[in-house]
């Protein structure tokens, strides 16, 4: 019988379901909103609903299936399946979410993971890390997740809350992060973080053509950052290059960490184009060492929305093998 | 016949060798200055001589040697067996150490390794790090060196150079570090660079008891500078302090990368005693994030300078397997 492996990205707004061969190739997408903000009955039930969606627009049936890749926000018990804290999802916290999921869909082995991790895998297994050994994913959204490969493998760590470098400190003493940290490298240079520091500027009284924009629209987003400072705006131009000076010094710390040979960006930001990857270089190559010379590749994601998904996906099959 | 394995521990001013049993026992060891200031040649034969003698005094001659392992310091071509830039042996840069000292010992496999890697390696095999799987280990002297230990293994980065912990940038912009970059803790941290603060803080004017030791002996060691702390001096504790957080919110950041059960410091500043380990743990706890209660122990080595000789047989023997 042939094996079908599912990949489920489980995000605060959609549920995002991949079907995929033993090789990994796309069979069928199916997604739905999450309802985060009901019970987690309701929550569960969209996820075994969209799955057995997935598996029969692929003309295939649960039986096909030996395993599913689930891929959540953090942090959380990964060993134990249950998610411990993750702000968006907030009725899931401490519900046993693997076991509940399984039980709906008969028995299933579930592998449970982080949605960073996930997309890591996915860039890793099928985009921008392929035939890469060691590779470090940032995605930039609201904050900004990450994932290690070192030599293949994923970087999980003893209780699966390894590879949380948006959370490490790039700026003692500085802006509070919603963890609870000051100086968190998400603090700054999250998408979210960086329209919220632009927020901030202005209603600290800062010139700026992005004035007109929260005035009109109510808020500013990291877009209207970026297409300012592309137009030149100033301020704009200052908030962006502190971003992604923000996101070379990570660059620089974890090279020096697990020595990667590749270092990938993802996430709503990217779409920022050149402005963001030339810059990230720019400052890289200023605040690097001089002891030797390094070869690291910084780069962009190439599997877009999908990334989740696949890594989910190649997850179970990993797992099931 | 009976397997002896050597660990070679090369510093800049002394060469320590150990000679263990196969369940890593110490059976001899032996020293010898280093003349890091003479030719590669030079340097080289007291490596091998000093390991030839340590075979004797074991009572084994070099028959009974599988592997010998060899920590050394770095930047390295580890892959290679070449020191690259390592700025207290610069007569050994870019030299074939590894080829030309198996040569010298009748073509022996020879391990080699960084020498804080290696150091690390002997708190996890034989001290501190006894029974853990997830470790990462800080030795503070001139430098800062680092090792790391992920699910019972060296992490060791494709090309060796992995676990530089001491050249992430914790003050962006901040104190020039002797590899080139801005604000790395080691610029900071190091017992080296605590020494420097201080004199810094006295030539810039400011009110010490410290003053008084740097006019009478013409400079100011680390150790000078947490006896005065003890004392009560409020710039000493300010300047101890300043280590303490830096050291602190490198193992926030480095928690946040591997997930450490364990962080282990080495080197001649834990001789500071508790007035250095209770503000680590101090800071540690003021700086990491409120989401989920961190369980991370942090303590202070316990092989003193066998560390090294004992990670590096622990290579060879791992090697030779």
């Amino acid at each position: 019988m042939s094996k079908i492996f599912i990949g489920v990205d489980l995000g605060a707004t959609y549920i995002k379901v991949g079907c995929f061969d033993s090789n990994l190739k796309l069979l069928a997408k199916t997604s739905a909103p999450t309802q985060a903000e009901k019970e987690p009955d309701v929550i569960i039930d969209n996820i075994a609903r969209v799955v057995v969606q997935c598996v029969t627009k692929a003309d295939f049936s649960m039986t096909n299936v030996p395993a599913i890749g689930l891929g959540c926000p953090g942090p959380a018990k990964y060993k134990k399946g249950i998610i411990e804290a993750a702000p968006n999802l907030p009725t899931l916290n401490n519900v046993p979410i693997r076991q509940i999921l399984s039980d709906r869909l008969g028995a299933k082995t579930i592998v449970f993971e982080n949605d960073a991790n996930v997309a890591c895998l996915g860039e890793f297994t099928a985009g921008a890390g392929k035939g890469v050994e060691d590779m470090v994913f940032f995605t930039l959204g609201t904050g900004i997740g990450s994932g290690i490969i070192i030599n293949g493998k994923l970087l999980t760590g003893p209780a699966g809350n390894a590879a949380e470098l948006g959370h490490t400190i790039i700026y003692p003493n500085g802006r509070l992060c919603t963890c609870g940290q000051k100086g968190c490298a998400e603090a700054y240079a999250s998408a979210a973080n960086t329209a919220k520091r632009a927020t901030d500027a202005i209603e600290a009284g800062e010139k700026t053509s992005l004035k007109k924009t929260l005035v009109e629209k109510g808020r500013i987003t990291c877009k209207d950052v970026y297409d300012h400072s592309k137009a030149g705006d100033e301020l704009a131009k200052k908030i962006t290059d502190e971003t992604a000076e923000t996101l070379a010094i990570l660059c620089v710390n974890v090279l020096h960490t697990t020595e990667p040979r590749l270092i990938v960006f993802a996430g709503g930001m990217i779409a920022a184009g050149d402005i963001l990857l030339s810059r990230i270089k720019y400052f890289f190559d200023k605040h690097i060492w001089n002891l030797k010379e390094e070869s690291v590749k910084i780069c962009f994601a190439a599997l877009g929305e999908d990334a989740g998904i696949i890594g989910a996906a190649a997850l179970a099959k990993a797992n099931f093998k």
